[in-house]
């Protein structure tokens, strides 16, 4: 369950600053090995997989494999990281609401 | 500017049934020769494509290409719809505010 965030590019491409009202979209990029951080906040993530090979950590420790075409709810509080388990990029939308980050 | 909607496919993938507390993520697939209708509404469209070609037509009738990786912001009350322009499936993740279908 690894933590702090490795290898990790995040790429803002809606967000209040491009006139959105509601929620952001982002995209991330998770290089071979990396990882986001495992943690929790009180909002959600939506996430749309786009590319390469993961698994996802839930709140209990267990895990989930993640390929392209795949999505997940993160509920708000629940714990979470995404980790690359492949040989290219682990890439990913992922879709919070505004004045949460 | 086609409307109504022609050859086109919806399916949610995250929305209130899934626990979804503000926002829904649904996958768009227009065949080929298919639009989403020229319409508007009061919320906004969070847009990414997915794969094929496509042209979004703007409130003035302008139109924008779109490929794979394009992110499009419709905003609240602006007209607008897609039309797939290739030999594929126009296939894109729209989503929008709850309580706002």
């Amino acid at each position: 369950m690894p933590s702090p965030a490795n290898k990790v590019k995040i790429r803002w491409l809606i967000d209040e600053k491009t006139g959105a009202p509601n929620f952001a979209m982002r995209r991330f990029e998770v290089a071979p090995s990396g990882n986001t951080p495992y943690h929790t906040h009180d909002w959600e993530h939506e996430v749309y997989i786009l590319e390469g090979k993961a698994v996802a950590t839930k709140a209990d420790g267990s895990e989930v494999p993640l390929g392209t075409g795949d999505v997940v709810l993160v509920e708000p509080n629940e714990k979470h990281n995404f980790r690359n388990i492949g040989d290219e990029d682990f890439v990913f939308l992922c879709l919070i609401p505004l004045q949460k980050k």
